[in-house]
């Protein structure tokens, strides 16, 4: 798998002695969900605290930034923006200040109406600080009529379309709440006597929280010293999980949408290897992504499974590019082929999925390079033809290698011996959770929610800058 | 002078090539009035660069940053912020995002009714980015009724109280504008074919640019593509022009309110000497913001001037104080007396001024130390009695030491055989244009404008926080 | 497998026109033999260019520095240097002037007669600017009687006890050298027409050259502009490759002293399985350093292989190690346990080896937390019972777990349901090369060299400082 | 004056409890000798700390760092290092590890036969780490014969040639020395019951200290627990006091070679004015070298002294040049001219040396441009013909202005309307020790010590690097 770049991982916390410490290990957790900024931001009743800066959560929180962050109730964020210099100013939690006290929003998806919201908002004479939807909503709570807050948030989300889950930070309590299809995932756990709430429940492990429940969609949760307090806010609608939540984003020890991402891709090598009629001397994943329907498809297969790449753990994010001469160090200097094991072999490659499929060919010329005498690659997904409108950063169509190419044209393309994707049918069979409650527009072109005409074309970002 | 703090310098230039080099030579120039963060926000007519952080102009703006803000419009600020460690929030030029275009201003000055406005806002729905008076002038520009920039504008600065020069960045203007008493200055010159707009003409000479003419109290100027534009926002009033710029803040080789501080400075020295019987072996300044007093008064009084204490060039900002054991080194560190200048002498010191009175008495005391026989101290100003509303971080009221104690107090408080503050009238006759044209409510407590009743009370700064 | 730290990896170049990326790459690919610091030393025939920091390599060369880095001769270096804060001054490649030029050296190893060495060159005037046994050869070669480099460097390499696989540089030649045992690896490559050298080949897969041969025990070999040249120094002797390179340090992709690691480790795990009785659910390794014997395990076995606990790819260097409350988060930050993989499961759990046994034995309590029914471990080697003198940072014989408990002491301390450790004849076994050709000492107490007797109580370390 | 580059500055302190904090101080108050790098070592006695680092005093020690730095006993130094990307080895103090302790040198001074004295230690099996003159002192140290400290060092001192001012540090006591002509300065201070040492006496006022004695030429001062210890290690010769440490380098408020420089400066200006019959509306010096000659040559002259141009105190040390296009820029960053005062007027300005004549000429022009219609310029020394090969870091005779044009020449290239030089008696006349106890060399190229004859030709520098 190449090139997709979620948005982003939330976390929060009620009222625990060690928020800071939580959020940050949440956030560590989360951190396959967006590497490019994080931040966390909350209070301990009196003042507000936050550190948001651009990096790893384990380069960007030291020990004397966490310790400066004090507090009992905060949100968290981590975020993989989309490309350009005014980054910066987008990273969340989004805070305002508002009648003297702090509103803040840490986000998850992808709104689909966000354009006209905004233009809306302006006419009003709203003014904006950045291109994220997420100030949007923070405009839309601090308009809306109601006399609680609980009232007031529901009135603004009625007015959002596509894709969030959402934490919303007042100085007295934190609200949890997901758009009515339930696109992304979000958790709820306990923890001694607090209660936590995070994207996926692999975060619970490392705080060593125990996973309550999710936060349904067209839920709200609102956590305060009242208690935990639940209001549906949106009608029933028919669900949408983002499928490709199982297929790649989500971290295999999680449980996402109450099921375990491990089990599932697991199947998802089962059902690939009951479809699929490949034999050859070994079976071998691209890790880490499609190590565990790997497993699957060995155990199906009843061929060995072994090691054929080897990942290199010191890739850093300013990796030098080498030159043209030195071919094929680009490659492998993430992954780097192990020729004791494929020279001479007839070898079956397990990938979650192709993007754009410059990366997978690259990867496929380096086995060869390394020996291989046969490659057949098996794919643990559909075909991807279609981009997301709700948070997935896809390429356009055009760039989908899937949309322009027949399967036998991306096997010459990528110069293989064989290629497999898994059938429709087969991915939702693997699923733990019926087929219908997935969104699964990428494979398919059909969407759950009709995104704004003007989506596409819509451009905010024209600022290139520097706040340090 | 000690602990008195600017609140800031501004520039801006429109339809130059070189514009950022220009911004940035600009704020060089105008470093003494804000040393804590400085920006540069600019257009090359498609996208906006802009470059804020914390630090002097010298470190912030690297060769690599200058080049990368790209465009031929802009403005730029310098700003000693007040503490707390919300600062990087509220670095200008601040800029919003509206109806897709970037909006932005650079501020100097204070308003006086910032609460009340700001209370109105957010009732019709607006939020706050920043605790910055700067921030609530773009809001009401935003929701100003009119069909120009021009009208908008206009309607906006009527609804303030105190003082703003500020530079107004639309993507298509820049506008320049003073308060209708003209508290703080603001010049327009001319380079090449362009207009460049500063707090001072320090700024002119360094670009090499001509003075043109003063932004006048209640008037906007707007630079565009059409020229430059002049309008009367403001019916006209009695001037008021900060008299503490001339005694203190400005820079001796720039010409304010159309005089030269230079000039103006050397006759309060002299006016010192006329009022002032003291005899001595020499006269000696404080450097270097009573060396130019000095000379006038050591001319008038034909006792010759020596540099009795020597400044240190390399203190930065971060020195490290010294243990207790270490006496006078923290003084010392900036000013060392020359012992073989002060030895067994009777001597004459000048300083501009006396705020709290703390740093002063250090200094006399190390020239007691390195031997000084009698040590006599004329002030070039009349004693700082009140604080002031209009930019100028006086301490409260309760500190200035001129506020609660007598002149004989004071000389007692600092260890002097003699003190002598400049007159009212003193003050008044040294200056190039006539006294009632000036705000002397630090002196007198009597301020040309009212302040909001609130405006002492108030405190915006709730969160501890960082950006970066 | 924990707290074992190698102390080097180097890398060499001799006239390829991409010398500073050649070395930066092959620096990469060596990484995991030390990760505090590196450098890289190279000429362009006229001037000599070198950057040496702490710090990962992709951290510390930046593309400007890799391209500041001019030369087409040079060698490299990656360090696990011991604790302490003086550790700048010990960054490699360690070069000095001498007559005029540079000398330099990289060296992987231990000597064992330093302080000898060191004593007996103080007396005769030498000073030391580090405590580095490498800066002991430099001063060896530089008072060596021969006309030739290659005498002056066999005479200085005679009189070195221990283990070294050593680079030297001088303006002109790259001279690869190792002592008379071959503790170390060391391998010549070819990439176009120029030569490399490095301590493993997977440097040379990166780059792209073709392994050559070994640099062998007791031989030198010298690159200089008359071609390659080979110099036996030492008598042959009896061969000690350190073992615990196939066991744990080298990379499974690597072929080290000519043989597969990948092929040795996957051999440990089959007579594993063949030598141990347990029965399990599932197989599954503690990635990575497991990971290969676990497959070679569960294939003999027939039980199927899990991914029973998960990676996480972002653990830093500087991770804050969360507050006591927050249970096995130290743990599970680095490996989360699945628990829809382990719960009510019997698991075999293969790791490579045990050292001091507390990091295990949080690895066996967060999988039993996770819900494991019973948890049995094999490792892949016999217990390591004694020091290693020749460059592994074994701890103290007293902290080795085996030196001190019994195997069943063992299994109760981690909390076990069974334990079996890997024979010694089985290690062996499983070796693709005699076994009477490998130092065995940190299983045996035997080593093939004796150490200087007073190497254990020296202590060079006293300074405390930085530069930079 | 422009361009001249001290070398170096010195400071030590023996049996202080405040030791790092007085180093710190001293080095602060001597930044003026060196301000590329500084570091300061000491001992506690048991162990040795040190910080070393490019960058000025203030910025390189942090409260952190200097915190650290244990110890009662040590040295400091700052540097102006030569260019070269090596500079960092050649940080100061120089330290190595010696019969495992630490001995360390701090230098002032070049010495004259350093490739000799190398080139013989390198027969004998010595290395060198840096190309610094102070490492040759500590090999000569290591090897000399002798049974004390006393002896060994007074043998290793009487092989030097040229000039050297040093600190030396063991672990039980500090020495002070300088070469037969005392060249460079020395003093000795007094605080509490303890001994400082500073290359200047300003550095004590900082501290407290007071003015003890200097050390001697020929004389080495040993610090120890057993009290102060002086013995002259060279035959009493010809004192050869740098007269350029009073025209330039040293700061005005310091005492050096026994005499104030305040005083040597400002007699400078009272024979100048003497000499010079120009008239003219007022004097002007160039701040801040030439202020105080200024002073005397005005209240010589009664012409009233004015601030001509306006020193800029923000001038980093990495300040953009801007395009060609800003003229002057470059001139007027650090000193504006202030053109109410010059306007029109015939300005006599004051500059204590001409070195190049470029900066001055620029200088003259910016003048020229604020409107200044008569300008004449006089130097406080006489014209700089010869280089200097005790310390100062001159130009080659070729770019010496005065070495190749007349004093007509030198006024036309400068655009002047008078130019007079000091005359060489003037100069001597001025200073308060005996004319024949000084170094002039740089005024009549006769030189108190021949230099090595391969002193000029001769470059140790060829690594380009960096080590952090």
């Amino acid at each position: 798998m190449e090139f997709i770049k979620e948005n982003c991982g939330i976390a929060g916390v009620f009222r625990h002695k060690d928020a800071s410490e939580i959020l940050y290990l949440s956030l560590f957790s989360l951190q396959h969900r967006g590497q490019e900024s994080a931040g966390i931001l909350l209070t301990d009743g009196s003042s507000v605290f936050f550190h948001r800066a651009q990096g790893l959560v384990s380069e960007i929180f030291t020990p004397e930034i966490i310790h400066s962050l004090k507090g009992n109730c905060g949100i968290g964020h981590v975020r993989y923006s989309t490309t350009g210099a005014s980054n910066e100013k987008n990273i969340q939690p989004f805070s305002v200040e508002y009648k003297g006290k702090t509103l803040a929003i840490a986000h998850n998806g992808n709104l689909t109406n966000s354009r006209i919201l905004r233009t809306k908002l302006e006419k009003q004479g709203s003014i904006f600080q950045t291109s994220m939807d997420s100030e949007i909503i923070l405009h839309l709570l601090v308009r809306s009529k109601g006399s609680t807050i609980k009232e007031k948030l529901a009135h603004a989300l009625r007015q959002l379309k596509g894709a969030f889950s959402i934490l919303i930070f007042t100085e007295n309590e934190i609200i949890a709440a997901r758009d009515a299809n339930g696109f992304r995932p979000l958790c709820i756990g306990k923890l001694d006597s607090s209660y936590v709430v995070a994207s996926e429940t692999c975060a619970f492990d490392l705080i060593g929280a125990q996973y309550f429940r999710d936060v349904e969609p067209g839920e709200m949760v609102i956590f305060s010293d009242n208690g935990i307090d639940s209001y549906q806010w949106a009608e029933k609608t028919k669900k949408a999980h983002c499928i490709f939540e199982f297929i790649y984003f989500a971290r295999p020890d999680s449980y996402i949408f109450t099921k375990s991402v491990y089990l599932t891709r697991k199947n998802l090598g089962v059902n690939l290897a009951r479809e699929c009629d490949f034999d050859g001397d070994l079976v071998m994943p691209v890790p880490d992504s499609g190590s565990i329907a790997a497993l699957g498809f060995a155990q199906e297969k009843k061929i060995p499974i072994e090691f054929g790449v080897i990942r290199n753990h010191y890739v850093g994010r300013t990796f030098i590019q080498p030159a043209q001469k030195i071919r094929d160090a680009g490659v492998r200097i993430k992954l780097n082929p192990v020729s004791a094991v494929v020279k001479g072999k007839d070898v079956i490659v397990v990938e979650d999925s192709i993007v754009r499929g410059t990366t997978c060919r690259n990867r496929i010329n380096s086995l060869r390079t390394a020996g291989a005498k046969r490659i057949m690659l098996v794919i643990s997904c559909p075909p991807i033809i279609s981009p997301c409108y709700f948070g997935i950063d896809f390429p356009s169509t055009q760039e989908l290698i899937a949309s322009t190419k027949s399967i036998k044209q991306i096997k010459d393309f990528l110069g293989l011996d064989g290629l497999h994707y898994l059938s429709y049918k087969g991915m939702l069979d693997a699923m733990l959770i019926p087929g219908e409650n997935f969104c699964t527009g990428c494979f398919t072109g059909k969407y759950p929610v009709k995104p704004d005409t003007m989506f596409n074309k819509y451009q905010w970002e024209k600022s290139h800058g520097c706040d340090s």
